[in-house]
């Protein structure tokens, strides 16, 4: 059965649209009143997770709730180490902890292999139950992080500021730098072939640390993995989001996949620039603007539409949703780029 | 008496030298067993920075010990909002945490004026000592942080990754915000006169946390600011470094500044095309580089220094030395810079 709403689809396309779609990252999490309810039937973060019923459930809110045109599977990035061999505990303000952590050869060849991605099978069960929530009302968006930045968890074991252990890896270990990103790099692919096995309609990789490297270090630590995960996919469209990583915008652009992410620090005609015109952009609202009155949001939401355009543009934020934002901003985001008219 | 070595001067106002010079930012701080030592003979960090004698001996160890081509006095940025009337705690792990926060327009006016800089006398003071210890061998650079940062400690409290509190006052309070942030500035230029008066020979400004915002806040809510500090100082030249602010170059290019300090996310190309042939660069090496062997050491930092080219440069690192970076490091980065000759 096709979509109701596949416009998401067709921008990632570049094709033509009605109207521009939209969707938030994060938007399936605690700014909804209706997340915090569902959460609290899991005694922890991984636990939910780690539940298909729920995981499904709050994946399909934000598409009644906020009336966005995709749903993103509720899942986390860092499901894929803990398959590989590391697992980790999460904590409210402290985020995620890996008790084990990855320091030599041995830590490395210790790593289990592709196959390990059977482990996610809760991952692709949540998918099938949000599909048939779904009914087909919108596409589902499969993700997971991109090779570097789940590098970074693995080698430092935390958030950090600096990630400097990580990048004193790079440094002082390039060979079995590489030896890592492609073991993280196989169980990626094979993650994200599940999830379209199971019925995800668009992808997405987060680099989320892409901005703690240099240009020539994005070009030979990041870029080549992240190309062969999208060389190993061919079915669905594809989104690569590297935050603060200007400097690797126009190299992302010569890579297979139709829409890249922009963070809100970079301009929507910088963005444009670098990327060219052969590619769809999403984003790029600073989620704090959410904070903000609503005339103030509508103006702000409106000028980003107009310096994106109409076409090859997928609107969202440059960020994900932050916990402490009203559910009635996020929705106002959401109305205002639907009922948005583009001045002939 | 003239300064037996004033290569930064003569760098910072576009004058032909004899080589590239270079410091480091955090030169006089935990890199250093030095400082360590000195470090115990206060029972914690404020004291530390509240006693001249100790500022100044941590000031003056880099010169004798990295060689480095300037020294900055040893002190912190918080110290100015200590002064309007917000006194913090610096804790070693988790940063500096303020008891009290701004969160309302009578917070604002509870806040002394600019002639609280008198409270940092001991600056002052630390700045005549060092000059006496450095006996005219190379400049002392003054410094404080640029208001948008300062703002963001004052509203937040303590660091963050996303400084939201800080940024929703930006969207929920404009008005109140420019109160705050013309406070910070009338402040911040009287401590930067009293330490030129003291004898500091160059000044720079920290904007650490210029990233987070959007190129349009960062026009509204920073550049003003810094433009009036810029245009209250005529004595010395101005090095503003504003940290992941890619998209601010081509404005802080048109203030009345010297030098334009660079993070290693932006190429020296970049750096160059944005800010034009008019000023000064400033850095810019991955503070990681010096973690990897001596040979690709000297290989980044060689390849640095042909990117950027002999005249109106400075050499630096892209952020302040990481307190882990072993001394002989440190010192391989300076003498690599002072021994380099440029191929005609």
């Amino acid at each position: 059965m096709p979509l109701q709403n596949d416009l998401i689809l067709r921008a990632a396309r570049g094709e033509e649209v009605s109207r521009v779609p939209v969707w938030l990252m994060r938007q399936a999490g605690r700014v909804l009143p209706e997340y915090r309810i569902t959460r609290l039937k899991a005694p922890d973060f991984i636990s939910f997770v780690k539940n298909p019923e729920l995981a499904a459930e709050v994946t399909v809110q934000p598409v009644e709730i906020l009336g966005v045109d995709a749903a993103i599977i509720f899942s986390d990035i860092l499901v894929v180490p803990e398959a590989l061999g590391l697992p980790y505990e999460m904590y409210e303000t402290k985020g995620p902890y890996f008790p084990k952590t990855i320091s030599c050869e041995s830590d490395i060849k210790k790593l289990r292999n592709a196959s390990c991605v059977e482990e996610l099978y809760y991952v692709e069960e949540a998918i099938r139950l949000t599909k048939q929530a779904l009914h087909n009302r919108v596409p589902l968006i499969g993700f997971a992080g991109a090779p570097f930045t789940i590098f970074c968890y693995m080698i430092e074991g935390s958030s950090s500021k600096t990630f400097s252990k990580a990048k004193k890896m790079l440094y002082q270990a390039p060979l079995l730098s590489h030896l890592l990103l492609q073991k993280i790099t196989d169980c990626t692919i094979s993650y994200l072939q599940m999830q379209i096995r199971a019925g995800a309609n668009i992808i997405q990789l987060f680099d989320s640390w892409a901005g703690i490297l240099t240009s020539e270090q994005y070009r030979t630590f990041a870029i080549p993995y992240i190309r062969q995960i999208l060389e190993a996919i061919s079915e669905v469209p594809k989104i690569v989001f590297a935050k603060d990583a200007f400097f690797a915008l126009a190299d992302l652009a010569k890579l297979p996949c139709d829409v890249i992410g922009l963070d809100w620090c970079t301009t929507p005609e910088f963005g444009r620039k670098e990327v060219g015109s052969q590619k769809t952009l999403q984003g790029n609202l600073d989620p704090c603007a959410l904070y903000a009155p609503d005339e103030i949001l509508i103006e702000l939401t409106q000028e980003m539409l107009r310096r994106f355009g109409k076409n090859r543009y997928i609107a969202n934020l440059g960020h994900g949703l932050y916990p402490d934002i009203e559910k009635e901003k996020a929705k106002l985001f959401v109305k205002t780029v639907q009922e948005f008219t583009f001045s002939a």
